[in-house]
């Protein structure tokens, strides 16, 4: 398969941000720490999985989209001719061509069926295809879903497994790493986007914590429920 | 605002599918009820606040890589001519056309800033612009995931708010509300999507489904955390 690491970093915000927040949530509401391991990794995997299933099916249906408006047009090429070369005639128009050059223009363009349609598809239709296999980019976010999501669980992993005496520290080693894995994928986001580094990954330590603030007052008010 | 359909459609889906994955964990767990609002809300709104973000965020960044790149080849017009001209001949070589004609194709399309700029951002960079504002994109996506996203709590919330006598049958009538909530929500992404809206609505049903038995699963063979 081939790695999509945008589709990693866009998984892997969101399975940081809501593990998290789940962390907040159970920590706010005074519960059991067990609950935080048992509701994130249900939330790693269910919402892991369904995120990559939303992530096949939007590419998917976007390839389909764009394979069905080609046939669309190379039909219409084949049915409704002297209609598309008025189209391409409009399109170059449009461009500044005229007279005798505009219709050189459409008569060699027309001439090729593949430049034709792909005149259509981009000009009038503003489609580009992408070649981007569904498959790929969601296994790609699933596994930067769990990676990085799994992250803010680390700490009370170790503190059931070891019986390690991290005692309500679980919650601050979970913050410290979350907010560094928060400002870290940020910074590789800024990159795969071009933009500053260093603000992107502030964004999205903010963005971050603002989730697990919420988070955390829901349980806090919530709390009188169990 | 302008109301934007597909990402309310999408945050929907979301929304009720992490909803309820929280809903099936604590349930599969064996779990108080009152641990299902406290999270499904925190879920909700932290949840739910993140998507946005992370739209926002995603739709913020695509506009201004394309507004970077129409900068950018602004800038090479202007400073290396010579260079994009020959690039202008390069794409139209391409389409089939030679000699005088492409020389002719090439004057017109550099003699026109706009033409030349939309010819380069399309056909070399394969980039189109469009038109959404992120704020709408990320206000639609937030409503969408909150207003479908709390069917799963409400028997939990009617069983705690009146005291009636739903008893374990609040999983039971959370499960067909969300059902007939992914189902009826896939069936109009169809819509937006242009496919099959009982196929649509299936799978949508279908990757809910896998999701919250994922969740229950781990909430029933991590209970001994508790």
């Amino acid at each position: 398969m081939k790695w999509h690491f945008d589709d990693f970093i866009y998984g892997s915000i969101d399975g940081a941000v809501t593990t998290f927040a789940i962390v907040a949530g159970v920590v706010g509401a005074g519960l059991s720490p067990g609950i935080i391991l048992i509701l994130g990794f249900a939330n790693l995997f269910a919402d892991g999985f369904s995120m990559a299933a939303a992530n096949f099916q939007a590419s998917k249906a976007r390839n389909e989209f764009i394979q069905m408006k080609r046939k669309q047009e190379e039909w219409e090429i084949d049915n409704l001719e002297d209609q598309e070369k008025e189209e391409i005639r409009d399109i170059y128009r449009k461009k500044g061509f005229k007279d005798e050059l505009l219709e050189e223009i459409v008569r060699i363009i027309t001439s090729r069926r593949k430049v034709w349609v792909d005149t259509m598809m981009k000009e009038e239709l503003g489609l580009i295809e992408d070649e981007k296999k569904p498959v790929d980019s969601s296994v790609s976010t699933f596994v930067g879903f769990n990676v990085i999501g799994v992250i803010p669980l680390i700490p009370f992993i170790m503190f059931f497994s070891f019986d390690l005496n991290l005692g309500s520290d679980a919650f601050l080693y979970s913050t410290i790493s979350v907010a560094i894995a928060f400002f870290v994928v940020g910074m590789i986001k800024a990159k795969i986007v071009k933009k500053s580094k260093i603000r992107s990954g502030i964004y999205t330590l903010i963005i971050g914590g603002i989730a697990a603030t919420v988070a955390y007052m829901v349980g806090y008010g919530l709390n009188f429920l169990v």
